[in-house]
């Protein structure tokens, strides 16, 4: 039913913990949404490379809203994960999460969609396994990565 | 006619130039998304700060479509500008670009517009002085930059 | 039956993953030990600060063997629990793991245990809330964490 | 007149804006002279680079007075531009300013001239072109630079 | 006596100076257990590339005892020495000390030892020059080292 | 016969050892100049704060002329010495060798003379200790470091 040609693979979680240290932050103790920017980035880059078996390269990030900030001393925890996949591309969500050890609160930070694409040994696109549509759930999150898709390429 | 309170003032670039060094690299010898993000942040940043003379923190970053990739020993060229200033947010366009320092090709990475709010010294939004729309160009620019304000105040 | 004052708590993970880049390897591509002992010693201090809610320094690491390395490109995979609690220290068992995402293999690097103490807010030692010892295996992995900390006590 | 093979070239400016971080700065909060400097070698770096077209090294770095210090949280702006070009090696004049984005002032701390040597693919110095020399300013500006090369000469 | 067929080589020292920066430290301002051991295990293996003249790899750190704190602004002060060489690796011994340069004072922080490997061109263990024990006292820290050995070889 | 409040001190020396990593080095391989500048005045100000006892910055660096190249594999050597005092300030000798751990070759890389000035607790100048001068050597190092200032202070 897929005309992919590498075999169809089941979605799986990446999760990334963050301590944040003073080379993290602003001069007032937060941390910088271009730090957090940075490792949302690899976190979609692990999960691409883990369901693609390719190297792979951000195409497009979703726009992004920062809500509350992380503190130094607090952690920041990421968490990605595969939603759809096209032809040579991949959809990641990765929910980005602050934490204070201390008083145990945890809250969102930030969520984004990022867009990577699978790379081949010369440096070009190549087809990548089909993500498993295993419940309900998934399917719905994938027809609406597809939609997503379409304002992307609509913009471009 | 603005009900800003503190003094306008005219538009001013910040341009920034980064030589790409193995640390913001992949395996592959292309600068990672999230580096070039990083960067994108701080630029933005401080073009806020010149503008408001505030600490300003990052609220909301749009799409970014990254196209040519940038490679070690390569140079990474940011350009910076308020576009537009609402009560307590200005919104800031930045272009990046690739450039080769031995062939001097030069090529857009990725643009895009990010938006950052001044704050008081008790970490609370506060008034920004409004921008000069000095040109027709601006006062396009201006009014382009508010229509995608109420997009974003829409997702929220 | 426990003198700690702090009420008792279940052990919880905590999960880290690290993309390994140029910085943190040899001119031979491999990581550093060094590298892979501070990724360790940050993933015990999370583990403590999670469980005591208190700032927590390293007081304790104990020998470290490392098997097969991790190449730039490659993924270190970090798992650490709290295994043990005394009355202001706690013993955290952290596994490594190298992983390959482009082949998908993955292969243990390095397990050690680490003592953490909690600290106050005169940074002087302070209780943390007993582990809840909730079966047989969890009985039987604190009695061997405390037959480590006798041996340690020896050492001094 | 002139014996480079290369065709010469106009004179272009580098211009590079830092963030202060705390990783550039003591515990006091100020930038190190040798984070200044090392920003200020990257900057003549490019300009060797944009001149020549070639990797260029470092081979002399002239005296350096540090005037007023920079703080965390401030701007370090450096600019840069070849002044004289001879055989193989370029002299790039670099000037370092301290900005406050918050209060808008910007303080002079440190110049200096920087030389540069162009590098050949089996890393031997190669002939750069010449720089063109536009007007009266740029013409004692490269006499100049030639009697700082005599001086320096005349020390190995 | 030795079945070491490179020449033996007398014991040289290793000193490493490291100034406190803001990026080594936690919140609380004192240097991560895990920096201190990453700059161990780069001292070692200086160590180890000087006796051996081959690239070595970690391959065992006995456990660590950590002692008085390091600050920000502080000095680290590292020490090491080859004390032991069997067919392919060497033992070394690392001293660190804190140092505050405005009282004076220093004080010990950690010591141990580390196992080094030498590789060979093709990545595996190869022969090391046989250590010169030219007195007593070198005597009995050899024979000290092989009894450290003998335990971490029944560990495995 | 001298104004200097605080009591004298015997020269004593400060030796840094850095194993060169792929972020420190351009993408051919060779350590940046400004590294070596960073490496430099670190050594510098340790040296400078552990003869005065107080928190010193960086105020002139004399022109340092670059020989031989380090690589990254090889090892950056500093060894640091004041070898004049001033009233408030300190002349720092620093002289940087490359080497090579395989072949056990060492060659010079710079030399250079670093004047670090002492801070009182309100960031001003104040007073160091004289340096002993013990021999005739050191008398004449620290006469031709007197005329040395005497340029530097002509230049200003």
């Amino acid at each position: 039913m897929s005309n992919h040609e590498p075999k169809s693979r089941s979605a799986s979680r990446t999760d990334m913990t963050e301590y944040v240290l003073p080379q993290h932050a602003t001069v007032y103790g937060t941390v910088f949404g271009g730090q957090i920017m940075a490792w949302v980035d690899i976190c979609a880059a692990i999960c691409a490379q883990r369901h693609s078996g390719r190297p792979s390269v951000t195409a497009f990030v979703d726009d992004l809203l920062f809500r509350s900030p992380v503190h130094v001393g607090q952690v920041v925890r990421l968490s990605g994960q595969v939603v759809a996949t096209f032809r040579t591309s991949m959809e990641i969500e990765v929910r980005v999460h602050g934490e204070d050890t201390v008083t145990g609160a945890v809250w969102p930070t930030v969520e984004c969609f990022v867009t990577m694409v699978a790379m081949s040994d010369d440096r070009r696109p190549i087809p990548v396994p089909a993500l498993l549509l295993e419940s309900d759930a998934h399917r719905e999150a994938h027809a609406a990565a597809a939609r997503r898709r379409q304002l992307r390429l609509s913009k471009r």
